[in-house]
């Protein structure tokens, strides 16, 4: 079976910051033809940042799409700063927490929601992480409060639904995924 | 510290089949303004299906905002007919597999992307699927392979780039975690 997709003509109907969103009209592989709405994304790092006592440090902070707080994992958007991904990383880890590391260990990658986005996540983690000489500023749209949780406070705050975005139970399940193994 | 934003005004820059578009203008905490661009997305459901010889179906299909084929669990996204993320459970699990089951658990539930998008994921496990008696038809624009994958398929599927969402990293995930537990 053929599954391609062509692209007859593409529409860009909105340039943001954030996100643009674009309009194809496809032919699909029994040359009927389709409408594609797509948000482009630029991407983004996102940071299990582990404490020497086996802490995960989550970010409290406001979600305007969802009108609520949540508690993530420190992530954040690559820009044109950026050479790589882990170079988002280190500077998402700096600013939102305040905190550095070693090194930086790639964990996994996926897409948010290819159905209609092509946002693309990367996955680290930082162990032993420890304060920063010079933390970079936050943005300035940004208001945060860190929590440094165990495994089962963030499975309880999983279970009280302030844990609910997809790369940080990812992430959680990731760290569970972890401690079992190395029992 | 206080999180929450106030919003000022809304546009609606787009309305699509699959996504809408909003631009908010807020108030911050600290009274500076801010804009947010923001996709609506009616929401989706997710299943795992599972054999009873323990393998899990997943969907090859083309996905236009990667311009690829990946593999995924079965999704759609709630419309007008449910009245439960559950229903659209149902209906895409017979959709695009053609199995059913004696019922759907659900795992757990979360949002694809927060920081843009308001889209909630609900994701069900189905057990001892059998065929159902009368397949309901697919999306006209739908091309799927189906691939029944044991735990281990799966895991190399993923460390090969075809699973790469979100939604089916936690199944995978879910699933592995699952098997340990039982054991």
């Amino acid at each position: 079976m053929k599954f391609e997709e062509k692209v007859l003509t593409t529409k860009k109907l909105f340039h943001g910051v954030m996100l643009d969103l674009e309009i194809e009209e496809v032919q699909l592989p029994n040359q009927q033809k389709a409408t594609r709405e797509i948000i482009r994304h630029p991407g983004a790092a996102a940071i299990m940042p582990f404490t020497s006592d086996g802490r995960m440090i989550f970010v409290e902070q406001w979600r305007e799409p969802l009108r609520r707080v949540t508690y993530e994992i420190p992530a954040g958007k690559l820009d044109q700063r950026d050479a790589t991904a882990e170079d988002a990383a280190w500077r998402e880890l700096n600013e939102e927490t305040g905190f550095t590391s070693d090194q930086l260990t790639l964990v996994c990658q996926f897409f948010s929601s290819p159905g209609f986005a092509d946002e693309q996540l990367w996955l680290y983690r930082a162990d032993n992480i420890r304060p920063v000489e010079k933390q970079l500023p936050q943005d300035q749209d940004e208001f945060l409060r860190l929590h440094p949780l165990t495994l089962q406070e963030a499975k309880t705050k999983q279970q009280e639904g302030k844990i609910c975005d997809a790369k940080t139970v990812i992430a959680l399940q990731q760290w569970e995924l972890a401690v079992i193994n190395n029992k």
